[in-house]
C-alpha cells in the first residue's frame, strides 16, 4: 500500500466515488478527510468491522484508498478515529462532572440516556459494541478509547483514592442499560420513560463514582 | 425437509459424524437428543447465529438433518433449546431469592460472577450475546426466554409492586459487567477479585430488586 506516499493520492483520478465524480477527482481537496472519516463511520456501522474494508470506505467518500491510509493510516486506525467520532458526545461526561457534587450520578444518568434515546448517536454507538463484541481488534481499540477518553477525564475530576473501578462499574450499569433497552429490547425496560430510568440508576451511579 | 417424518432419520445411515460412525449410524438411538443440543450448543457458540445451520449441527452431531428437525423443529426452535441449556445456571436464579432478603443483592452478585468465571458457562453465554447483537430471530428468542426464565420466577418471589422493571436493572448491570470485565476486558474491572465486584454491586441490586 502506499500509505506513506503523501503525493500519490492527489494525482490519482479515483472515479469510483458513487455519483460524485468531480468530488471524487478533486481526492485529497478540502473536506477530503471529514468525508472519509462520515463513510469510515457509516460502513462500520452498517457492516462491523470485520467485513469493512479501507477500500470499501474510500469508495463510499468517493477518494483513492491511498488518501485514507494516508490520512489515518491502517483499518485499525480509522476505526480508532471512526469511534472517537462516535463517542464524541459521551466525552461531555467531563462537563457533567463538574457542578454540585451529590448531583453526579443524576447528571450523568441523564446525559448518558439522551445520547442513547438520539438515534443519530445510538447507532454508531451500537455499531462499535457489536464489533468489539465480535472483533478482538475492535475491542483493542475501544479498550484504549474508553481509558484514555473517558475513564481517566473521570478519574481526574474525583477525588476518591481509586476511580476507575467505580467509574467501570458505573459505565457498567449504563452499558448493559444499553443492551438490555437498545438492543434485545426487553419490556418493561425498553418501554419505559427515560426519566424513569434516571431517577432509578442515579442513586447506583452516585455510589459507583463516589464511594467504595 | 422431512422435519415432520419421525420414521426417516432412524432409516438414515447418517455418516457424516466425524470419527464416531457407530454413534452416527444410530442416528435416533439413545442420546441422539442430548447429543444434537450439545452440538448446536457448541456451533452456536462458535459460529454465532447467522453463521450457523441445521445441517453443520447434524453433522457435528453425527446425525441426519432430518432428526435434529424432528427433535427440535426450526434453526431458531433449536437456538431456544441451545439458549435454555447455556442459562440453566442462571435460572438456579429462583434459588438465590430464597433466605435472608437483605442479602438477595449479595447472592446474586456472587452467583452471576461465579457462573462468569467458569468458561464452561461463559462461552456460551458470550455467544448469545453475540448472537442477540447481531441477529434480530436471536434477540427475539433470549427476549422471550429472560422474560420467561428469569424475570417472571423473581417477579413471583419479590413482594414488590412492580419487580421487573428493578429485576431487569439489576440484570443490566450484571450484562454491563460482563461485556467490560469478560468481552472488552477493561483494566482494572478485568483485574480485580470477583469478590471484589461482588462487595460493589451487591448493594446496587439489592437496592434494584427490593426498592422502586
Amino acid at each position: 500500500m502506499s500509505g506513506s506516499d503523501a503525493s500519490a493520492p492527489a494525482s490519482t483520478p479515483g472515479r469510483r466515488g458513487r455519483g460524485r465524480p468531480a468530488r471524487a477527482a478533486a481526492g485529497a481537496g478540502p473536506g477530503a478527510r471529514e468525508r472519509i472519516l462520515a463513510a469510515a463511520r457509516g460502513e462500520f456501522a452498517e457492516h462491523g468491522y470485520d467485513r469493512t474494508s479501507v477500500r470499501g470506505i474510500a469508495a463510499a467518500a468517493g477518494v483513492d484508498p491511498a488518501l485514507v491510509h494516508h490520512y489515518f493510516g491502517t483499518k485499525e486506525q480509522l476505526f480508532g478515529a471512526a469511534i472517537a467520532v462516535s463517542f464524541e458526545p459521551a466525552t461531555g461526561v467531563p462537563g457533567v462532572l463538574d457542578g454540585d457534587r451529590d448531583a453526579i450520578g443524576e447528571r450523568l444518568a441523564r446525559y448518558f440516556l439522551g445520547v442513547w434515546e438520539d438515534e443519530d448517536t445510538r447507532v454508531p454507538l451500537l455499531a462499535v459494541m457489536r464489533s468489539a463484541l465480535t472483533n478482538e481488534t475492535a475491542a483493542d481499540v475501544l479498550r484504549s478509547f474508553v481509558l484514555r477518553r473517558l475513564l481517566e477525564p473521570i478519574a481526574r475530576a474525583l477525588d476518591v483514592p481509586d476511580p476507575r473501578l467505580g467509574a467501570e462499574l458505573a459505565a457498567s450499569q449504563m452499558v448493559g442499560i444499553a443492551m438490555l433497552r437498545y438492543v434485545v429490547g426487553v419490556q418493561p425496560l425498553a418501554g419505559v420513560d427515560a426519566e424513569e430510568i434516571v431517577r432509578r440508576v442515579a442513586p447506583t451511579l452516585q455510589r459507583h463514582l463516589t464511594e467504595q
